[in-house]
């Protein structure tokens, strides 16, 4: 840790950080130079907040060096983490594809979408039985009923299921039914979520807040994986900017960001980040050209009765046609699907 | 809400969205101009997702025209609330202003800055037992004995009490202890957390998320009174932009427009927005100038050793100077405090 | 354009508002609805600011339906715009690489850098003679002495040039010795610039601004296009947001999106939107499977010890490998390079 | 400069850096952390670029210490700088008020709006004779006839006039006709423009680009500084954020961070901020109150019929209203008007 005095500081206010700096654990690296004077805090800073330093009246500015995630970071561990669930690999050379519905709306239409992504290539179902929707009047999902469909349609196809959590009283149920925990993006800071899921030995797709940086997000896995479960898997999802051409702005750069300072892997989310069917396929080939471990996206057997995103859900026909695609895309790269 | 059909949309198309309209209970108003085909679909628009008609094919975008939020808005009812909380209101000529440190670290200091807020004309004590820290090796919060303490400070100083729900699981415990609960920026949109607070008759302060817009703001707080509460009070604290000069950046414009759009009272949090104690005074007169019912601020007796947001914490002496401060600007703007 | 009076309007303040739009040169359509009344001005709304009615104390609100460009829009052109510039083509079925160093910062390194990009398949060479640079102490260009050793390099390489104009009192100049003028991002709305490159017939790269919009990224380009010169590229530079991992966030969605909005070509710059070498050549494979119609990137020779934007220019081993993967990717969507 | 060395650099590595700090005319400060190296590069580092360093290796990233703009700087005057304009005086106690149309429509409305915005003790003339507009078929101004209009308008009143310059071309006009040039948001970071004013002796207006930090404000600032003309006004008008409320978000707080970090004196545009005139008297007063030496609002005598800016422009009569609201506050806070 830097710790910038302003100028003009005095001894006795240089002394009085330098003892702040030692009963912190760390140790005094003092530097005076022509207009400042630099003290360097040295050793494991991550246990000391820079606002501890930041709040006295001397200090201009605290400028933090290392990570303030530890777990997560690709230092801690420099080989890709590599998932096995059941018979499914997600992180190693393969690409995966999540596919499914925004809600579960019913069995009929889950089960026969689950057919047909599976049929195109999917790795991985997924499906809400319980739904974040911004206006208390609109589909809230089906709930615990959502989650014996989600578990039929895996049983029926062998697609293992992932499904999203809002709420801790319900943790037991999602580690009973689902095969991956999603935490979404509105959840990203819930730490009691965090924290509960952090508990169990579930894989956990974690969601990047849409206003979230990418330290931010990491800190929110590093939460995860303090508690003992380091099966996480990222999801870059859009995030909000001034642009409203599209519903989020697809933060594509954070992918190879991501592969650079974690382990853990990386996949990408083009259905919300676009809001509009027409740009997923594009956004897709796209992501896995920069680098992701797995794509998710929504797919709808008839989006134009959809409870939920239709209009950025693909039909099956485009789904299957995204699969070619983004096939041609990862062999160019090196990867299979 | 107003459907605008791209160029060259055939007469079969139209007559597709003109049903879908009204099987949606909605009336039709058809409208060909020289380059497009619009539909107004008249009728009460917010039982109607847009997303329902933005799916279609031939369908450019479509255009909401009434608000999506109703119970809370300014239509709906004219004559702003007034909440009484104990022997103290909020929402009415006068400003208040709740004040206390971030977290409870222990009853000595709780109670010392009590009395010192008290002294200095504060209405509401404030103090977190549950803390939403980003990272997961940060001090969390004392929990239940915070909230004794927190009640213990009520009893002494008679001023009421605002504390942070975070997790479902604790609204029994907030219920019990706490006069306002207070919904934090990272849970706006929890909505298992909205429709909880909802579901008791506590004021509730609904802090807006990083990223949220204003709109979403009010949908939120549209998610607690659809339950029944509408005992609700709005807090602006800043949203994540590009600037990194201040913590967040304090939406002024949201007060006056807030003050608009709803009959909810609106409060804001300096504290946050600047995330710099020096800031907090010049932004908390701005705020009274601008129309807000009330000010939160965070005080601490020694910022320079408090557990979290040290250095956006006021020193009693300059908590007393801002309340001279933001004295002066309420006459000014014809209120008192 | 759709007029939405506030609830309650009277029937003497409809007619007001029927009478201007008519006074507008546009044909009244009026709604009346259970809440609101909307008027539709039909007709070529492009001629009328929507703020000439959204000033009446009556109106709520006013939506276009119209998007404000003409000449530059899908809708005015259907085919894709091809230029020739020299014996290159640009907005074809191939993808064209634009490749040179940020600043021109002497002959030698000009004409060696010109050399080693012509040899791994660069289309064009870029090189700025006059830079916009944020602080006043920073090297400022070459000149005219830069432009002389860009028109060197091309008549060695046949390569055509590309550089920017910052001031219009430069166009001459610059009609003489580029091929295809620059308008940086930081003019992107610097009018008078437009309007002056839009009176020669050179080609024009228009860089979006990194707070513009899609939409006024084509309002940039109507403004050239309205003077008589359609020869325009786009190009996706990065936008600025919150996120601080990058420079800049690469906003790859606006490929997809210009393609669909207009017939012009679009150019992605990854270096500009990395600000990070190591990046680079993830994004520009991301842009190509997007659908870019070319790639604009900095090379330099000896990146340590260039005189702007060192850390963001490939060294020319790293450009051939990234000319090798985007060529992969490209023939993968279908296209060649 | 702090430059952070990456883990496991090597001891020609850190040798490399070295020489490189010491080759720029800075000395070296080195100290090996348990995880990182870090140097510290000492003396006045404003000469060297960050990016020459983090182009290195082995370099992680670089810190700067000291603020990159220097002349504008607090640390440079501790004193507030004070204008002397004609007769008026901006800087000091009291708050000056700029008022008058977006665009200079006629010689009729612009004497009448001078006369009005008098009366209601406006100090100085605002009006734009050369307008930015974002589309090229908008109202462009009437240039040169519009510069003559508005000296009429300070010979009538005794109110100096500010308007705004686009093109370096017209320097030598609006010195002759202007008593304050203004450089809007658009074109900050056009920096020939900047050059230009900054050769004259004219106080110049520099606005805010809406997508510019406090830093990169100040940088701009410097620009006109380092040519020798130190009469800078610098004004907040509003950024660009995700929210679309209002048209631009009003960063209030940009006004107490400007007065700490620069002595030149800073004032407030309301009114591009809010985009909607009855948010206008609430943000000036706000502004006022967090410490603005300045307001600059639009006015028009029948806003309806503008041919520019309309929505956000004050009728006289709101305008004298919010003169005794604006002057009320900045009593409260010690200040006269």
């Amino acid at each position: 840790m830097i710790i910038v005095l302003k100028p003009g500081a005095t001894e006795k206010e240089i002394e009085s950080v330098e003892n702040k700096v030692r009963d912190s654990g760390l140790q005094v690296h003092l530097s005076k130079g022509v207009e400042r004077t630099i003290i360097g805090a040295i050793g494991d800073e991550r246990k000391v907040d820079a606002a501890f330093f930041e709040v006295m009246d001397c200090v201009e500015k605290v400028m933090p060096i290392l990570k303030p995630f530890k777990l997560v970071s690709r230092e801690f561990k420099q080989d890709d983490t590599v998932l096995e669930i059941r018979d499914k690999v997600l992180g190693g050379d393969r690409v995966v594809v999540f596919a499914g519905p925004c809600s579960v709306e019913g069995r009929d239409m889950m089960l026969d979408i689950a057919d047909e992504v599976k049929r195109s290539g999917a790795t991985f179902l997924r499906g809400g039985a319980f739904k974040p929707r911004t206006s208390p009047y609109s589909f809230q999902g089906l709930g615990v009923e959502g989650l014996k469909i989600l578990a039929e349609a895996r049983e029926r196809t062998g697609l293992p299921v992932a499904t999203e959590l809002m709420d801790t009283r319900d943790i037991d149920l999602l580690v009973e039914y689902a095969d991956i925990i999603q935490i979404g993006a509105r959840n990203m800071q819930n730490f009691k979520l965090l924290t509960e899921v952090g508990k169990s030995d579930k894989p956990v797709i974690l969601k990047r807040g849409m206003s979230a940086t990418v330290h931010e997000l990491l800190m929110s896995a590093e939460y995860i994986a303090s508690q003992g479960n380091a099966n996480i898997i990222l999801c870059e999802r859009g995030i909000r900017t001034f642009e409203t051409a599209t519903r989020n702005t697809f933060d594509i750069s954070a992918l190879p960001v991501l592969k650079q300072l974690t382990h853990l892997p990386v996949i990408a989310d083009p259905s919300h980040a676009a809001g509009k069917s027409e740009l997923v396929q594009d956004l897709a080939a796209a992501a896995v050209a920069a680098g992701a471990d797995g794509i998710m996206v929504e797919v709808h057997n008839n989006p134009e009765a959809a409870l939920s995103d239709g209009p950025q859900s693909l039909k099956p026909e485009r789904f299957a046609s995204m699969m070619k695609r983004i096939g041609a895309v990862s062999a160019a790269v090196g990867r299979g699907i």
